[in-house]
């Protein structure tokens, strides 16, 4: 990529970045946390009441201490990624509510072995690059949210994890479960393989009191973790895409400037979920493509602030995989990465963000492949341009049967196993087959073949002593396999 | 959009420039067509037997006469659409052998009432711009192929037509049936509603006998007709992006160098069909995002020559509306409109362009809708910010009764009538429909109303007295639909 598409000028931004100082500074944010708020009085703010508004100079500190970049950490040092350098970096969808069952269908909660499952899909899919637990665990004992989803994601996903922590006791449970992985807590913060994430400012301009005190408790460990802005024009924000950028804008320095003031340095991403509702019935539309719009727009503010960006982009409304949710799903998240974004929060979510689905993890998995080939751009050297080809095939010849056509054949082209290119006649004989089918299909062929748990059966046990009540969590394929 | 995407920097985009000189020059191009190597001989091309090369002057003589615009005329100037100024300017898929029943949903042939009802859902739709006549007509009496196309879509679409003529007694025909809908020739010459479009080019470097021909015959006429290249890396052109780029970029050199030699300052578009073969069947893919990411660099290539520019893209190899036809259409079509492509030729095919089908159409006419509102971008004004309406809501407060947020209820969002945003449970008391029914139920809603001819009687005697044989190409529903 050489450069990228820009719906804002430079000067747009600028004034967006000036106005969100003033926001910041004239309406200021509502904060009941009270350790936020002696951190942001003592650097400056000021307070009324529950009220505290944020002069330039403060944020303007603040944002001098953004660094660059932002690690991701994997169990092995090979999953590792880091933003921007290694965009786009794809992400699961995550903490839906629901699922769709890959046996009927149908949609119910998820169980902690529901999260193997996914796990492992995940890891086995070369298009992901980190796996934030997508569904929540309905079989979590009393005080055990957290470790109940994260034993089953570090059993069956090499890759990094994110994940939210609910209070400062279930992060603790985070921590040590992290620790007994690792080998020992200074083993776990020096490769910090789980990534907390959290949603700090309800929209508009409100600090939530348990996410912001769990960015705080991160920030203050010198572990990664990092929020996202979630303006949801017509509801939460103004009725305008400026308005709801502006304000959005307003908040991500809202809460980075709380971060930086309790460790500065602290790596950052500028992440969002922005949309516009459908004010026909008020309807939460992050399929729409004004939801990739707002991500392109931070991006581009993202850019100005030199930090890495994304967010959850390219969702879908659909309840199932038809070519909604195709178009929804690819649209969205082509405008982002053309527009700079560098994580992408795509995968795996139907209706909203409501429901899990295996099959669109595969689907999105395609989707993501083919990100990832775009950002490769074209190859250029001299040797590319196969003038020799074009010179010995000559005017109405063919290049099937030139060495470079059998070289470069897995290279040029992202050759998908999901998308069919089958003729008609030849597609009808296997089946038929649409791409929900064929995607479920791969999901099988994965979830059936074995399975070994990547904790060893050593450390398996001292978690077991530690946490003696956790599922098992498992990956286990549905009974009705076979 | 106030910058493009560049896959290319500048000085990649300079050396293409050369290394297509480089081919035109040594390697040159095949030329059967006398006409077209008189005139090529005439202005200075080098003719050995039936190869013909074109001396860097030639082509650089001919690329100054170039102008930046061109015009599709609808039958009445509000229809009318300059690119690049009316960018995006959506087009249908053209010239697919078969169609699916609408009954049925069974592949077979179309016929002529299969174009008007094409014409008629087309003109419809507010999303096209331009109806490039989506099939053939079986029912075409001998000798009547592009009149018996063009009567049903000119009896039910007001908007600019595109087609392609055989040879010029064919193209004659179509001339006379203009000039029969325009009340004479000098009035269908005033405002020449049809253009004519042909693939000059069979690669690699071979000029097509018969396109070349008609692409001679309009541009003397002075009527509007243009040419697509369609590189196909790995089987008609070398399998890298570059080569394939530079082999298209030479051949687009070579027919519109050819074009200006007849009528210098011909209005021109740098239309392109690029593809990348899948080797491992070597399966024609225009689904593929390789496709999309050629049609970018060549959008780069035609701003570097100052063209209009577009072409067939977001073709899906999908055989049905699922997933994988929605993303592969979303995706290639966002990443060129980024890059800063003019025309889309996007709408109604299935199956690597060998199928129309009337859902697809209505949901490609979704995803345009959606392109257009990207084009539209942030609006940028002072009241865009909408400071009075957060300074008056207040952090915790709520945007949804305010003022601005009925009265740009309609403004802001694309309003999508395709894609669902219901809740599950709504979705599933009102028949859990996917895509492709909700797209089948507006096509059945818009061809079941009323259908008045936009052809007069007086008008229409007439045509019928010149071709007799014309079948009806009437748009009535299919008599299933009751």
């Amino acid at each position: 990529m050489n450069t990228f598409a820009a719906l804002l000028t430079s000067e747009q931004i600028v004034r967006i970045h000036e106005a969100s100082l003033e926001i910041l500074e004239n309406v200021g944010l509502l904060v009941r946390n009270a350790q936020a708020k002696e951190y942001l009085a003592k650097h400056g703010c000021r307070v009324d009441a529950e009220i505290i508004k944020f002069p330039r100079q403060v944020v303007e500190a603040a944002r001098a201490a953004f660094p660059p970049t932002f690690t991701f950490y994997g169990r092995e040092p090979k999953y590792d990624r880091t933003l921007p350098r290694d965009r786009p970096v794809i992400v699961t969808g995550s903490s839906a509510p629901n699922m769709l069952d890959p046996v009927t269908g149908k949609e119910r909660r998820a169980y902690a072995d529901d999260i193997a499952r996914i796990a492992r899909l995940i890891h086995e899919l070369p298009g992901y690059d980190v796996f934030s637990i997508s569904t929540l665990a309905e079989d979590a004992p009393l005080d055990r949210f957290t470790v109940t989803r994260l034993y089953p994601a570090l059993k069956n996903c090499l890759k990094p994890i994110r994940c939210s922590a609910l209070n400062p006791t279930d992060a603790a449970q985070a921590l040590q479960l992290g620790a007994l992985v690792a080998g020992s807590d200074a083993a776990y913060r020096e490769r910090p393989f789980i990534t907390h994430h959290y949603c700090p400012i309800v929209s508009p301009l409100t600090f939530d009191f348990d996410s912001t005190e769990m960015l705080i408790y991160f920030a203050e460990q010198g572990l990664p973790s990092f929020g996202s802005v979630v303006p949801n024009g017509g509801m939460s924000a103004p009725l305008t895409l400026l308005g709801t950028l502006t304000q959005g804008n307003a908040e991500f320095l809202a809460w980075t400037t709380l971060i930086q003031m309790i460790r500065p340095g602290t790596p950052i991403i500028y992440s969002s979920l922005p949309t516009i509702a459908d004010m026909r019935r008020g309807a939460y539309s992050p399929g729409a493509i004004e939801s990739g719009m707002l991500v392109m727009g931070m991006a581009q503010m993202a850019h100005f602030y030199n930090v890495p960006n994304g967010g959850y982009i390219g969702l879908t409304n659909s309840k199932i995989n038809d070519a909604q949710s195709g178009y929804e799903s690819g649209m969205s998240n082509v405008g982002a990465l053309l527009a700079g974004a560098d994580m992408f929060n795509l995968g795996g979510l139907l209706d909203a963000l409501m429901c899990f689905d295996f099959a669109k993890a595969v689907i999105d998995d395609d989707i993501a492949r083919m990100l990832k080939r775009m950002q490769r751009g074209f190859e250029f050297g001299e040797e590319n341009f196969a003038f020799d080809d074009i010179a010995a095939t000559g005017p109405g010849g063919m290049f099937i049967d030139r060495p470079r056509t059998y070289a470069l054949m897995k290279e040029t082209m992202y050759l998908s196993d999901i998308a069919d290119r089958d003729a008609r006649n030849r597609w009808q004989k296997q089946g038929a087959l649409d791409t929900q089918a064929r995607a479920l299909k791969r999901v099988r062929e994965i979830l059936m073949s074995d399975q070994p748990s990547f904790i060893s059966p050593d450390v398996d046990a001292r978690i077991r002593a530690a946490f003696a009540d956790l599922p098992a969590g498992e990956c286990v394929p549905p009974k009705e396999w076979k």
